[in-house]
C-alpha cells in the first residue's frame, strides 16, 4: 500500500460535519449502544452462562454487534483519552477474553447454544464474521491502550481458525458466508507483525467460489435444499478474480472487496487488483444511488441489475455504504487515484451518514431516496429513524465508523500527507524523522476556497491536496501566487516547507445539477441537486406535502440560504419551481395536463432529512429541461 | 335492484376481445385449471381420505379454488352446451356433494386435517370464504342443469351455518376473515327463493366491525398475539356503514363491498348504499391504478394511502380487479349510473383481463404497471406470465369471471335492455311477455361508430345505450336522424320497436392522453395513452429496451396502426418521441442534461403485454408538456 490512513491521534477535526459526528459518536452513539447491548443480553452473553429455557439466547450475530461497539470505544479513546472510559473498556475486554475456549475458539452462540454445530453452518451462521469483528476490536484496543491481552486472545483464535480452514488434507476448504474476517485478518497481521494472518485471509479470498462449491457441499451435509442463487448472493458463484459485476448481499460484497484490495496490495496481485477495479466500476457506474447507497433490493439486501435503482423502494443499507467507503479507502490508498476520494467524500456527506440522527440515538437501517404516501413503519424498513433494531448491525457499525472519519479524510506516507477531504482540521503528522504540522481552514465544503497552511518547518515532505472534480472554475495558489492545476485530481508538491507556507484552492460555490443515465427508470426526467459533494433532497417540512407535484426548471440561478431547523451553518438551496395540481379537481385521472403555479423550492442536505419530525422527502426532483 | 345482468343464454358475443376471452375460457382456461386442480390434489381432497403423513394435505383455501372452476364449468355449459362436459361436471358435483357431513358441513381441510378446529380460525382460515365459493358454484350448476342436488347440498350447508352464527345467545358472533360468502348467500337466496340466506348475509355484513371485535376475541382464545392493524386489514375496524375509505386486503374489500351493495339493495338500506358509494369513490378517485388495478401493496395485498400507486412495485392482484368489477356491476344495476359501466369497461379491457395470457394457460397474479431492469421471477410476484401458482385464486377466478363477460356488458329489466358496453353481439332477451331481439355492430371499441339494430318488432321496450364519457365529439342517430345526447351517459328510448329500427353513435376515434393527479408520485410528469376504454402501454418489443429513456411530446397527432405480433385487429398507437442517453457516456450521474434523439413510440393495449416473450413495459410514459 502506497498510502496509509493517518494515525487517529494526528488529526483534530474542526469542521462542522465530520467533527460533529465524531463527537456525537463518543458522547451519544457509543454510550447508547452499550446500553442497548446490555439491555438485550449482548454483553452478558460473553459470561457463557446461558442455558436452554433462559431468555436472551445468544444470537449468531450478537458477538459482532458488541465487537463493533468495543472497536468504537477503543477508537474513540484515542481521540478522547479518558481514564474512566478506558476502565470501562478494559472490563468489557476482560469479559470477552474470558469467553475464549481452551482451543482458542471464541463465539458465544456456538459455545452455549449449538456447541455441536461449530463450523457447520458457514453459509448462514456468521461465525467467521463475528470472529472478524472481534479481531478488529482487538486491534483497535491494542492501538488505544498498548495492552496485548485482547490482541493475543484474538491471535490465538486466528491460530485456531488456521488449523481448521485451508487447502491441506483434513482441513475444511470453506470460507465465510458473511465476509469480513479477510480484512480483519490483515489488520491482525499488521498489529502482530505476523504474516500468517494475512495468509489466512488470502486463503479465504482465493478459495471463495472455487469448484466444487463449498456451500453446496454444506447444504448436502445438512440435508438442506440448495437455495436458488445461493452462490451469487454471497459472491461465491465463481473465483473472485473472475468476478466482474458486483452481485449479492451488498454489505458482504463491500467487505469482501475491501479484503480483496488488502490482499492484492500485500501480495502484489495485479489480477486481484484488476478484479477490484472492475467491481468498483460495476458499482459506481451501474449499481449505486446518487447518494452512494448500494444494494437496491430488500430481497437478499442485494445488488440486482445495472440501473435498477428505485427511489421509493430503495434498500441502500447504512452498513453497505460504510462497507463501500472502506473499499474505496483501500483503493485510494493503493492507487492514489482521486476518484476514490471522491466516492469516500460522497459517502461521508451523504450515503454513509444519512443513517444516523443528529441525536445519535436514532438510526436508519434502510435509506430511502424518496418517501411519499406509503407508510413504511415496520422494523428496519421504517422511513422514520428508529431507536434500535433487533438486527443492530447499522447502529453498532456507526460506533466504529464515525471515529475513523479523519482517517478517510487524510492519508499519509512516511514522507507526506494526502488531503482527501480538505475539512477544517489541525494536523500533527509524524513522518520519518520529522513532523508535519499543518492547519486546514475554509469551512469546506460550504465556502468558496480552502487552504492548508504549514505550521512549522518541515523538510522534503510531500503534500497532496485534492482538487475535487466537481469544483467550478477552480484556481490554485501557492503562497498567494496562482499555480497550474493538472488533470490528476491533486495539487501535489514535494519541498522543504517553511512555517506559513500555504496552498489555496478557490472556486465558485454554486449548486450542481446531476442527471442520471436515463436508463435509471426512477430518475429519468429528474434532477438531483448537490452543493459540492453534498447531495441534497426536498423535504416536506420546507416545501409542503406532495413533493411529486413540484417541478424544477433547470435553467436558473439558485440561491444559498441558511437551512431552517437544522444545525447552524447548514446551507439550503433555494430555487424557483412550479407546483402542479390536477386539471379537474377530484379526478384521479384526467384527459388534460395539470395546472402549474409558481412556487419556491428548497432543498436540504439529504443526510439530514427526517431530523425535523416525520416528513416526505425526495432526492430526485422532476425537472423541466 | 332495478337492473339485472342479462341471462347468459340471451347473448352471443361476436366482438374480438370479449368473445375471444369467453371462448378461451371454455377451451383452455377451464380444462387447464381442472388438470392443475387434479394434479395438485385439489379434486381428490373431496374424497376425504387424506391422512396425516400423506402428500397433498388439503389446504385451507383449496375448496374455493375448485369451487371457482366448477362455477366456471357450469357457466360455460350455458354458453356452450355439451353433453360430454355436463357429464364431467356432474361427476365433480357428485364428488363435492359426497363430502358433506351429516350436519351439513362441507370443508375438506377442516374435515380431514383439523376437525377439532372448525370455526375457530375465522380470521385466517378461509372457512366461510370456501363455503361462499361452493355456494356460487352450486347456484351456477343449478342454472346450467336445472338439477337441485348441489344447490340443496349448499342450502343445507347454509342452514347449518345459520345455526352457528348470529347474534342470538349460544351462537358465534363472528364473520368471515375473507369475505365472499355475503354475496354468495344472496345468490343462494335468489336461486332457492329463500330469504333466510340473504338474512344470514345481512347478519355477516351488520356484525362486521362491531365492538368488541370478534377477531380480537379469537386471538385471545387462541392465545395468539393480536396482529397490528389486524382489523383494518380485513375491513373489520368499524361497522361497515361507518367505513368511508377502502382499506385492507383489496380482494376481500371488493367482495365485501359487493355483498354490502347486494344487501343495501335487497333491504332498501340507504345508509348502507351510501357507504358503498363512499367506498367506491375512495377507490376510484384515490386508490386505483389507471388500469383499474387496486391494492397497491404486496404487504397485506392491500390498499395503503390515497395516491400511493407505485408502478414498478404495484401489486394490483388480478382477483382484486375482478372483485372491483363485481362491485361496480352491483352499483350499476342498483343505480343505473353510467360511471359504474365505465369502470366495468376499464376492468374488462385492461385491469381484470391483463392477468390472462392469450394462450389461456399462463397468468399474472400481480399486475405490474412498469417492468424494467429488476428481475421479479419468484412465484406469484413474477413479471412473466406463470403457468400456475400454489395460491391459485387468480387462474381459477378467471374460470368463472370470463364466462360472465356478457353479463357485465348487458343489463336488463323486465321491460328492456341496457347496453353497458356496446360490443358486437346478437341478443335475444326475454322480457315480460315478449322478446327483444337486437344486433350490435361496429367493432367497438376500435371503430368510429357503433349501432344497435332491432331484429324483430317489440312493443313498449326500453333500450338504454351507453354514451361513454370518453367519446370524442359523439353524435347520436335514431333511424338515420340525429338525436340529442343528454348528460346522463345514456341514450335511452322507450317505444314500440319495429324490425330494422336502429340507434347509432358515431365519434372521432383518436387516442386519449390521461394525466394523473400529480400527487401520484410515480405518474407525475407522465402520460398514459388510451384508445377508447383501452389503456395502452409501451413494450420493449416495439420500442427497444430502456423505456424510461423515452419522452413523449403531448402536443401531436397520433396514428393508429395494426399491432405487430398480436391478434389480428389489435390496434397500436404510434407517435413521435425522443430517446435520451446520458450526456457523458458511461457516467451514471453527470452534471449535464441527457441528449435527445427523435424516435417513434409505439403503444399496445396494456392487457396484451408479455404475450410476445419477455419484455420491459410501462403504462406511464414520460411526457413533454
Amino acid at each position: 500500500m502506497k498510502l496509509q490512513p493517518v494515525p487517529l491521534q494526528s488529526v483534530k477535526l474542526h469542521d462542522r460535519y465530520l467533527s460533529f459526528l465524531t463527537e456525537l459518536c463518543g458522547n451519544s452513539v457509543i454510550p447508547y449502544s452499550i446500553q442497548r447491548c446490555d439491555e438485550t443480553g449482548r454483553i452478558a452473553a460473553f459470561k457463557l452462562d446461558w442455558k436452554p429455557g433462559m431468555p436472551n439466547q445468544p444470537h449468531i450475530f450478537w458477538d459482532s454487534d458488541f465487537a463493533k461497539v468495543l472497536e468504537g470505544m477503543a477508537l474513540d479513546l484515542i481521540i478522547h483519552p479518558s481514564e474512566e472510559r478506558r476502565k470501562e473498556l478494559e472490563q468489557y475486554v476482560d469479559l470477552v477474553v474470558s469467553a475464549q475456549q481452551p482451543d482458542g475458539y471464541l463465539n458465544t452462540h456456538f459455545t452455549v447454544v449449538e456447541p455441536a454445530e461449530r463450523w457447520k453452518h458457514l453459509f448462514s451462521h456468521h461465525e467467521l464474521y463475528c470472529a472478524g469483528h472481534l479481531m478488529e476490536a482487538a486491534v483497535a484496543h491494542f492501538k488505544a491502550t498498548g495492552s496485548r491481552k485482547f490482541l493475543d486472545c484474538m491471535a490465538r483464535y486466528a491460530d485456531y481458525i488456521a488449523t481448521v480452514f485451508g487447502t491441506e488434507d483434513g482441513k475444511l476448504k470453506g470460507y465465510p458466508g458473511h465476509e469480513e474476517i479477510e480484512l480483519a485478518l490483515c489488520k491482525l497481521a499488521d498489529a502482530t507483525g505476523n504474516k500468517k494472518y494475512s495468509d489466512l485471509a488470502k486463503y479465504f479470498i482465493d478459495q471463495r467460489g472455487q469448484s466444487p462449491n463449498y456451500f453446496e457441499q454444506e447444504f448436502e451435509r445438512l440435508h438442506e435444499p440448495v437455495r436458488p442463487n445461493y452462490a451469487m448472493e454471497l459472491q461465491a458463484h465463481k473465483p473472485v478474480r473472475e468476478q466482474k459485476k458486483a452481485v449479492g448481499h451488498a454489505v458482504r460484497a463491500g467487505y469482501l472487496y475491501t479484503g480483496m484490495a488488502e490482499i492484492a496490495d500485500r501480495y502484489n496481485d495485479d489480477e486481484l487488483l484488476e478484479a477490484c477495479k472492475m467491481l468498483y466500476e460495476s458499482i459506481t457506474e451501474h449499481r449505486m444511488y446518487v447518494t452512494g447507497g448500494i444494494g437496491s433490493s430488500i430481497v437478499g439486501e442485494k445488488f440486482t441489475e445495472d440501473y435498477d435503482l428505485p427511489n421509493a423502494f430503495s434498500y441502500a443499507e447504512s452498513c453497505a455504504s460504510i462497507a463501500l467507503c472502506l473499499f474505496a479507502q483501500r483503493m485510494l490508498n493503493i492507487t492514489g487515484e482521486s476518484k476514490y476520494a471522491e466516492l469516500i467524500e460522497l459517502e461521508i456527506y451523504s450515503g454513509a451518514t444519512a443513517g444516523i440522527a443528529r441525536t445519535g440515538t436514532e438510526f436508519f437501517y434502510v435509506n430511502l431516496l424518496e418517501k411519499d404516501k406509503r407508510p413504511m413503519s415496520f422494523g428496519h424498513l421504517s422511513s422514520e429513524r428508529q431507536p434500535w433494531f433487533d438486527c443492530s448491525c447499522c447502529p453498532t457499525n456507526y460506533c466504529r465508523f464515525l471515529p475513523q472519519l479523519s482517517q478517510f479524510a487524510f492519508s499519509c506516507t512516511a514522507d507526506g500527507l494526502q488531503v482527501n477531504i480538505p475539512v477544517d482540521a489541525t494536523i500533527e503528522l509524524p513522518l520519518e524523522g520529522r513532523t508535519l504540522k499543518a492547519t486546514i481552514t475554509g469551512n469546506y465544503p460550504y465556502a468558496k476556497n480552502f487552504r492548508i497552511t504549514i505550521d512549522d518547518d518541515c523538510n522534503d515532505a510531500e503534500i497532496a491536496l485534492r482538487v475535487p472534480s466537481w469544483l467550478s472554475n477552480p484556481i490554485a495558489w501557492f503562497n498567494g501566487k496562482t499555480v497550474p492545476i493538472d488533470g490528476s485530481g491533486w495539487l501535489r508538491y514535494r519541498r522543504d516547507w517553511r512555517k506559513g507556507d500555504f496552498l489555496d484552492i478557490s472556486y465558485e460555490l454554486k449548486p450542481r445539477l446531476l442527471f442520471a443515465d436515463p436508463r435509471v427508470s426512477d430518475d429519468a426526467g429528474k434532477v438531483a441537486l448537490a452543493l459540492g459533494p453534498v447531495i441534497y433532497a426536498l423535504e416536506s417540512v420546507d416545501n409542503g406535502d406532495d413533493l411529486s407535484a413540484l417541478v424544477l426548471p433547470v435553467d436558473q440561478v439558485f440561491s444559498l440560504v441558511p437551512a431552517q431547523g437544522l444545525p447552524a451553518g447548514t446551507i439550503a438551496i433555494k430555487g424557483r419551481g412550479y407546483r402542479e395540481e390536477a386539471a379537474i379537481a377530484g379526478k384521479l385521472y384526467a384527459p388534460a395536463r395539470p395546472k402549474r403555479t409558481p412556487c419556491t423550492i428548497t432543498a436540504i442536505p439529504y443526510a439530514l432529512w427526517n431530523n425535523r419530525g416525520s416528513a416526505s422527502m425526495r432526492v430526485w426532483i422532476r425537472a423541466l429541461y
